[in-house]
């Protein structure tokens, strides 16, 4: 069985010495009323409600999944009861603003929160994470009808909600979507289709489902151009609520997040409101998607860490083998497993990944915070311009490389690792839709490489690189990391040429781009981790008082440096050679 | 559903062009009489059994899983009778020598077949595949009255066998070990312990179930080196037989290979006959570990190509979105996914695995019929230690490998892929088994690096750098190939220093050999597929007649090489800096 105790200390850590968020919070009108103690406490009973209530049920929710019967989702065992207490103590209302009845607090905490949820139950996790979603959907793009039906019960989580793009014929591409809506006298629609792959879909957490769906109103363009966004309730009207033309027409069976349902949707001539300009509906929808790209780079954190956490302790407890230099533990048969180079260097991976990337999850959220509510226009353009070059990175970069450290993880299990009883399994199996759900990852990379470098002429990515030459300068201070400061102001010199080169290849060939999005994503996700990795040495550094936070730090960030000073070259190398490579790929005939 | 079609062509290409089989098998006492036209037609047959029999078994298999009642294990639907025409029709008996009733197709055939196997039921092939490396052990080491109550059942898979090594305080350090042997008057041994993770270790495909067993006699010295090993049968005596002491504890849950039966087993007072001599069990049970490793590579191959073969075909069924340079098919309301290329280049990189990956277990399992019958004795040792170092590779580089590759070929199905019901998922949760069981990967690395190399002053590693010169000569006379010829020779300089510095450096920490024991194994592996790339494009150049069996091989080698140039010097470069990588790494506390 899986155990995990919450990394409270490096939350708090990150929160407070890394992004300071105690200079910045007083700043933000929506979040100034919450300091450092409240922030503290309020993690700390999180982690409790996650380690004792959510944990228990993450095994048996996977085991039992959830099952459909006369016509409506039944979860599994426990779950209804977690949610009715996760609902009763306000945590749906974490981070929804003041403004609409939630407690305000900062996208960081929410990121934490929702990692030890991750970390706990993905399943649950992802029942909880979509509502927040659609009511900011509904809050900023509603008008007033729509507003005061579903603001206050989704914003205190009474009421659940779904996000419907995906039909049979239209995955990646929602141009192809077909589901209709023909306009109402009064001013409602009624939409019919298919919808497939609904997380949450159906459910008896909640007594109503609020679905997000995109649609095509009567005379729409072909094309995303032509998809409005509506918003459908499960059963309109007030108790005793009648249904509303939504039906289960199938409870699909996964690889993992088994006690998550995931459906597929029937709509016929179900009631629903637009929600933003009409044929506007994927930009509107996009609000609510990049909040999702987040949930899914925080999930992969959630699911690394457990999978770490546990590891560590296996290895501590599992005695085989002598280590290399000699017996450790010559009293007994055998040494622990952590004992062994190998073995130690396989858990720092972990910790390389795990690190930076909670950082990296924490700092999105926050300048999510700021794009929102910071007084100053011009910082809220440009936090709103760095969180969109970096959503693409928190959902591909991190769930990509997440799935290898939680197979190191159970690797070191040995066969144990590959039973289920053990649990790690589980972690393997629900990590594996993160790099698939909310936008493949080739998606995410094109989006990063195409839409948000090439797309604005580098603009993103030059805040992204102003912030380099601050650190760097930092750094240079600090006994120890001089040479990290110099890698990374060089790292960061090697993007304008490289993009300028892309830009020409693909003048000739457009398939340029898509060829080596992917390295790109790669290389940037690394040479981000290079930044955050100095960031918290930068921060973990001993103060004046000789507080220093885990001392390993730093030379955990020297160690990053260390592989990544030869990595970052070998990537940059394969992008300048891509049009050779362009070349011969187009030779190769597959069928 | 999968679909399958055995890569023939494939087969008979490798069997002939590459491996020049018909030149080699005359030479070899126990293979001369499989000529072309028997080989190419056996694999047909087999081809035939395996899509319509086990194929149709694989998904049902994996839902059902094996159960256990009244103390055995009833393996799924269908498997009892695929069992039974696979061994009336003589499979079993294969790649048997035909001095011991066998076949005795060489081990390129048994290895073509079995991956054939792996394609289409991982599970059934792992109940197939153990038995002749019982019967190989048996035959070698067993004394008369072994061999002749076992030799003929096993031959024929009228039984089936099993290796019992894991117990719950010895996996990868079998000197644990505690099952004890009590030595009889009749020369018979009573064994008394409980072993784990033993794969086939009950069912109902056969009558009796052959169990070879390492365990410790009376008195016989701690560690591996009082380990003998042992052959124990289920059943003892004749009809009717009478159980011998073997009873099955538990039947595991796993991630995958659900059809298989995975057991706890417990020994007490099973009688049991010694297989070579006193406490020499384990370097017996190593000539079947290493067909058995020899397995895990072929295991991983057939995954990864039934996994390509899917998702090319999904590739061109599934329409979304339009190529980048513009509609391939503007009739259409979108292109197929084969259109954009980075779902190309994925499908490429699969086969630039999927190809060198079986020429190596193929090349391995010629290799081991030389080592065993070549007349020349020189030849047959260097064969012998060519297939020694090749080992940890086609067990380690081919299953690390291959997991990410079956992931990216799920990955060009969507969401699709995380569903049940199209099999993707199933061939990732049982590919998974591969970097663990035989030998986790880890501990293939350290056998590579420690053992087979430093372990031996480098022999066994110049044979295969021995190779390099003469195919780098004859790629000299390609056209278009004479850049792979120099690239090859100049990777096969950096051996000799690199071993040198790392030999250098476990001198003053013998840690040093376990922190790059796996980048080494990752190097030689990249550098080995180059060899077999080379030699694949090599033997596809088109001959003096105009037949060029398929085109793209030399341009597919060409791509391996473009990346590799770029990998190779990066892999190289992380190992040379491995010092201070350890340095580094001793400063981290982790606890």
């Amino acid at each position: 069985m899986l155990q995990y105790q919450a990394p409270l200390e490096e939350f708090n850590f990150l929160a407070h010495k890394v992004l300071r968020l105690s200079e910045l919070l007083p700043l933000l009108p929506e979040h100034h009323h919450i300091d450092a103690d409240l922030f503290r406490a309020t993690l700390e009973v999180g982690a409790e409600l996650t380690q004792e209530q959510l944990l228990p049920l993450n095994g048996s929710g996977d085991a039992e999944g959830c099952r459909l019967e006369h016509g409506g989702v039944i979860t599994p065992q426990g779950f209804k009861s977690a949610y009715r207490l996760f609902y009763e103590n306000g945590w749906p209302a974490l981070t929804v603003p003041l403004s609409i009845g939630g407690q305000g607090f900062p996208g960081a905490a929410g990121v934490f929160f929702d990692e030890m949820l991750a970390s706990t139950n993905l399943s649950f996790s992802i029942f909880a994470n979509v509502r927040e979603g659609v009511l900011r959907c509904v809050d900023r793009f509603g008008d007033e009808r729509v507003r005061s039906l579903f603001s206050d019960k989704l914003a205190s989580g009474e009421w659940l909600g779904t996000m419907c793009l995906t039909e049979p014929q239209a995955g990646s591409d929602l141009g192809l979507i077909r589901t209709t809506a023909v306009t109402q006298s009064d001013g409602s629609y009624l939409l019919s289709g298919t919808k497939i792959f609904i997380s949450n879909g159906d459910h008896d957490l909640t007594e109503n489902i609020v679905h997000l769906v995109l649609a095509r109103t009567e005379g729409a363009p072909a094309g995303t151009g032509g998809l409005s966004l509506f918003v459908v309730p499960k059963y309109q009207g007030d108790a005793p609520a009648s249904p509303n033309g939504v039906s289960v027409i199938a409870l699909e069976h996964k690889h993992g997040i088994r006690a998550n349902a995931t459906c597929a949707l029937a709509f016929e001539n179900a009631r629903g409101y637009r929600v933003g300009e009409l044929n506007r509906g994927l930009a509107c929808m996009f609000l609510l998607m990049n909040s999702a790209r987040l949930a899914v780079g925080v999930q992969t954190v959630g699911l690394a860490e457990v999978a770490y956490q546990n590891a560590l302790r296996y290895t501590q407890e599992r005695f085989q083998g002598r280590a290399l230099n000699g017996a450790t533990h010559p009293d007994q048969p055998a040494d622990p497993l952590l004992s062994h180079i190998g073995v130690k260097s396989s858990l720092v991976q972990q910790r390389l990944f795990i690190e930076p990337a909670r950082l990296l999850c924490a700092w999105v959220g926050s300048l999510l915070d700021e794009a929102r509510c910071h007084p100053d226009d011009t910082w809220r353009k440009q936090a709103s311009q760095l969180a969109e070059l970096l959503t693409p990175i928190v959902k591909g970069y991190l769930s990509h490389h997440a799935g290898t450290h939680i197979a190191s993880a159970l690797q070191l299990f040995g066969g144990h690792g590959y039973i289920v009883e053990t649990g790690m399994e589980q972690l393997l199996r629900d990590a594996a839709i993160c790099s698939i759900y909310e936008g493949t990852n080739y998606i995410q990379s094109l989006d990063l490489l195409g839409r948000k470098t090439l797309g604005d002429q580098g603009q993103r990515l030059g805040i992204f690189l102003s912030h380099i030459p601050v650190l760097a300068e930092r750094l240079r201070q600090r006994p120890g990391l001089e040479g990290v400061a110099t890698t990374l102001a060089s790292w960061a010199a090697e993007f304008e040429p490289l993009v300028q080169q892309v830009s020409v290849d693909t003048v000739f060939n457009r398939d340029a781009v898509g060829l080596v999005a992917p390295d790109f994503l790669e290389l940037l996700g690394t040479v981000v981790f290079g930044y955050l990795w100095a960031w918290i040495a930068d921060a973990a550094v001993p103060s004046a008082s000789g507080e220093e936070f885990p001392r390993s730090k730093p030379a955990l960030a020297q160690l990053y440096f260390s592989e990544a000073e030869v990595r970052v070259p070998s990537l940059i190398e394969k992008l300048k050679r891509s049009a050779s490579r362009l070349e011969q790929l187009e030779q190769i005939q597959l069928c």
